[in-house]
Formats: structure tokens, sequence, C-alpha cells
């Protein structure tokens, strides 16, 4: 631990999760918060949805600090839904409520406002989530940076619906629903002004709808092995890139992770600007795209119907999950050498959403 | 409208409810927000606690940017989970569960946001809620302002209990749990370096306790008019003070409200530093106090109740509800005259809470 907080503590990386360990989880200190999952699933309480549908309370929050506010592809509205819509969707649960707060910066202009709300609200619509509770504050000229936005979200996991960064098995198929990269160096490019001959857009999207064309397609699956429990986890790679989301389900699975490197899917462009400023695209931010880990009798039918989605139309499969190697992510080159896949410690990319 | 964010739209005023109108309640056009409460309570859900009891879930949120951090009677996180766990209180609901997201700014010494976390962790412990969720960003040194936390909260609204700031009554008697100005005099003495005889202390604290003392004592009452229905409305007159929150209520419940200005306690520490500052200890911020709108049958039973709470010691009629004048606040001066306690349209006192 340092004595004063430093970007790295807000990457994602090693030193956040020890910034969580040490501090949060030592004062918070209770079971449902110490499961760490992007959402928490609340076990004790039953939720009765407008329709009448009972399930579990799941409820998340996030704050957003991207630079700049608007950017190829979203803006800092779109991520503050799609972040949190995302976070519920990882737990199983059908988004339905979003509390938003805004920290505004004297003197930022009531358009880009405007466009900011009324981006989170098209999202919020998109996504078939209803924004109930709000608050505003705002801080002098200087003491913040245009405007920060945090959303909270309610949402419901249904009976039978029970992924969990904890729940990866070896066998497990480990699907990836698209590229990895575009956001978090769209955001580099528009801070560092680049330009590339194909241009770079944010993969900024809310993935409630994947999911619940991929449950609903195993429910309706006349096999055993087909149920949705055969999605044993599901997870969006945001900071820290999709290394960071691998080695947290292997840490906390117990499990080891191979993927296979030339599996995994990188547009041109982002390949490009990685290499330009030395980054790796597998540490590197996505806010539209989710890897899963499933059962291999269910792999197939999950593939075929992520496919079909609008937001998982790229999806493939990257590796496999085994009992070797447990906690770690090891990654097979397209010479066929294996490397580990660490977490990173330091910070790649700050203020990314 | 202005065309540039001021700070005035954060002081809870009259520009403040114009950016929400005019703003998000344009954009984020749901029944639900539409009522503006304290917290969002929404009815079409049914919600089973651990204890299998019913109720509506209630939902609501709250960005902190406090400054100075620490003061005499709390700081920050204490202020972000009792702000939170009021606003849920006032909805009639059981506060459960809260959120929490961390905006740091980069080279704030860990000591410091430690006690601000074992803050927030001993709030919450009084406050009977847990904190199961959250999050943590960095910017970068110069982008905010030490920290700024969000919360937000789930509580559960028990069946039978339904007070809303549109629900006040002609013949309502106005109950305020104790002394006003304590919290916004002590951050603005602490920011102006005033000293006084007697020291001033926020009265920060969580009310969920009282109002549930409040609705169990009319729960146990054998009268029909002393169901907790009798108590139509409860708000925490925090931002804009008390005179904002009346003003509110006035024009949400169409009816009028007179106030006896000598029947408001006001220590002399607060009255002496608001006469100092040019300020009227009406409209300035509390974040341990309520007012509730009761029901005349039921008025006696819940003042003597509030009475024996620690947070309710000082309880007191200050005034009553009429049907003339509707939608207006009207202060009766010691010497009888009468005069309109307005919403202020410009700012009193920024970052207060």
């Amino acid at each position: 631990m340092f004595d004063k907080i430093l970007l790295v503590h807000g990457s994602g990386g090693q030193l956040s999760h020890e910034l969580v360990e040490h501090l949060f989880l030592k004062y918070f200190d209770n079971p449902i918060l110490a499961r760490m999952d992007d959402a928490a699933v609340i076990g004790e309480t039953r939720f009765f949805g407008k329709n009448l549908v009972s399930g579990k309370l799941a409820f998340t929050t996030d704050s957003y600090v991207v630079s700049p506010i608007f950017f190829p592809g979203g803006d800092i509205g779109k991520l503050a839904v799609c972040g949190t819509v995302n976070d519920l969707a990882m737990s199983g649960a059908t988004p339905l409520y979003l509390s938003t707060g805004f920290i505004l910066e004297e003197g930022l202009e009531l358009a880009d406002l405007e466009r900011v709300v009324a981006s989170m609200a098209a999202t919020a619509q998109a996504a078939g989530v209803q924004i109930v509770t709000g608050d505003t504050k705002v801080v002098d000229h200087g003491k913040a940076d245009k405007l920060f936005i945090n959303t909270a979200g309610i949402g419901m996991v249904p009976v039978g619906v029970e992924p969990g960064s904890d729940q990866a098995q070896p066998g497990d198929v480990v699907i990836l629903s698209g590229t990895v990269g575009d956001h978090g160096m769209t955001i580099m490019s528009q801070r560092e002004g680049l330009r590339f001959d194909s241009p770079l857009v944010s993969d900024c999207a809310p993935l409630s709808g994947l999911v619940a064309t991929m449950l609903d397609a195993l429910s309706s699956l006349s096999t055993p092995l087909s149920s949705p429990k055969a999605i044993h986890c599901l997870r969006d790679p945001t900071r820290g890139g999709l290394a960071t989301a691998l080695n947290e389900v292997a840490g906390k699975s117990r499990v080891g992770i191979e993927i296979e490197e030339h599996a995994v899917p990188v547009r041109d462009a982002v390949r490009a600007a990685c290499e330009l400023l030395g980054l790796d695209p597998l540490y590197v931010a996505n806010e539209g795209k989710l890897v899963a880990f499933v059962a291999p009798a269910a792999a197939d039918a999950v593939l075929a119907t992520m496919r079909t989605h609008e937001y998982g139309r790229e999806a493939t499969i990257i590796g496999q999950v085994m009992a070797e190697h447990a906690g770690r992510v090891v990654l097979r080159t397209a010479m066929g050498a294996r490397r580990i896949l660490d977490m990173l410690v330091g910070e790649q990319l700050p203020r990314i959403c």
C-alpha cells in the first residue's frame, strides 16, 4: 500500500484490488459485498416484478469519469447507463431501475448536459430500464472536470439463474462476444489526437438483451444439461480488459483458463493504435462485450444464439477452463508457446470509463 | 434558464427545481420519477425482506461533495450514509442496502480515506443498513476535490405506510424533530474560520430509527385515526433548509402551511453565526432533522413518541396545514405579523452536503 491515492488505484488492476481488499472489505464487512461480483445479488430477499415473476434482487453501482465526455460511439451518459445495465446483466439479472447522480462543474455548458441527458434517456429505453430517482450537485469551477455521473441499478435475477465469478468449472468453454479493445483505444486516440485509416469507435452498448437471448435459448432446449444453469459465469471485461476479467474468474473459481491468442478478435485499427502506444489489447477496456463460461454440452447452442444478436455477431470461442494451474490464465500464442497472462500492477489507461 | 451551469443550480432552490423540471424530467419521463419524492417508491413490485415481510421497494441516490470533508459532528462518509438512509426513511421505508461509489482525487491521503470509510461503516451499522456493492474511480490531481461519494439505497416500505410530499392535508399538524441550521452553519463556520462561545456541531444523524419508532407507536394504538397512515408526509430539510422543504410540500400537496416563527428552535450559536453571515436559519441545511405532517388526532401520540428518541428529544409543533393560500408557506412572526416564506432563487451555501 502507498500512503496517497495514485491514478493506478483506479485502474482495475492489482493495486485497485488491494485497495478494495485492505480498505473497503475490511470495514464494510458482510457476506454479500464479500462476493465482489459485478452486482450484489441479495439472496435473502424475494422480489416480484410487475408481471409477478419472482426472483432475487441484484444491486450495483458505478461512477463514470471518462474524459473526453463525448467520443465516437458514445458519451459519458450512454456509458453510465450501459455500464450499470451490463453489471446487472452479468449477474444474470434483468435490469429494471436506475438511479443517477450528477456532479457538475460550475461553467459546464447546459447544451452539453442536455446532450448527455438525452443520450442517457435513449440508452435506458434501448436497454429496457427506467431512470426513477436522481440527484444533482454542483462544485466550483476547477473542482471537477465538466461532469461525473454515478448510476446505481436494480434488477431481478430469475429463479434458476446463478452465474457467478466463482462458478467457472474445468471443461467450461470460454466464449467472447466480439472484438476487444475498441472502447479503450477510442478514448486514447481521442485524447492523443491520433488518426487511423479506419476510424476507432467505442463498442459501448447495453448487453441485457444479449444475455436475455442466451438465457432464453437455454430455457427452451429440452436437454437437462442445457438449462440456464449451464452458463456458469458472465463477465464484461471493462477496466483492465479481457486479461483482468479472466484473472478474476480464475482466482475466484480456483481454476486455470487457457486462451488461444489468435482466437481473440481485434480490429485492425485497434491493433495499430495499441502498437503505436505500446499497449496490449487484452488489457484495454471494453464497454459492450461479454465473456461467458459455459458447460461444454451447451456451448454450441449458446454460441449460435449469441451470433443471432446484434451485439454478439462476432462471438467466438477463445479458450477453455481446466483444473491445472488453478488461479492462472495461460495464453497460447500462434507459435504454440504458452505464457502466463498476469493481472497488471500498474495503470494502462486512466479515466477510460 | 442560463446557458451554463452555475453554483446556484446545486442549491436546492428555485433554479435547481427548474433544472430538474426542464431537463431531467423532460428526458427521463416516467411516472415514478415524476413524483419527485426523496426516494422512488416502486408500487408495481413486491419485495420480501429476509423476515418475509412484504412491501414496496424504495430506491434513492445522492452524491456528496461537502467541503471540508471532516467537520465537527461528522465527515463526508457519515453524511453519505445518513443522507441516503434519511431519504429512504422519509418515504416510510426501512433502509436495507446501500451502494457506494467513490471518486478520489489523485494525491488524497490514504489515512483520510480510511477515516471516511471507517465512519461510513460505523454509521451504516448504527442505521441498520449493509453496504453491499461499490465502485472506486480515481481522477487526476486538480480534477476533483479530495473525494466525492455517491450512495444509493434500497429500502422496503411496509404495507399500509404511504407518506408522500403530495399527501399533506388541511388540518395536519406540522412537527419538527429539533433545532434547525446546525449542519449548514457548522460547515460555513469551518470554511470561514469563525469561532463562537458554544461550538457549532453538525446534526448529521440517521433518522431511520426515529421514523420506525413513530410508525410503531401508531401501529400499536387502538384508534382507527392513529394508524401509520396518520403520518401523511415526512421530509428531511437538507439543502435549502426547512423553508424549501415546506415550500415543496405546500406546492405538491396544494395546501397552505402556516408556521410560528418563534416555535422553530434555533441554537444560540447557529443564530449568532447566521446573523454574522447574513443568513436565515430557516434556509440553512440540516442533516439529522425531519418535519412530519400528521393528522390532528395522532399528533400528540407522535410528538410524545418522538421525544423518547435520541434524535427527537427537542421535537415540537411548529405549525399547521390549511386549505387557504394553497401552495404557499406563511410565517407568523413573534409580533403576530404574517409574511410569505418563499423558495430562494439564489444560492445561500454551496457544497454543504
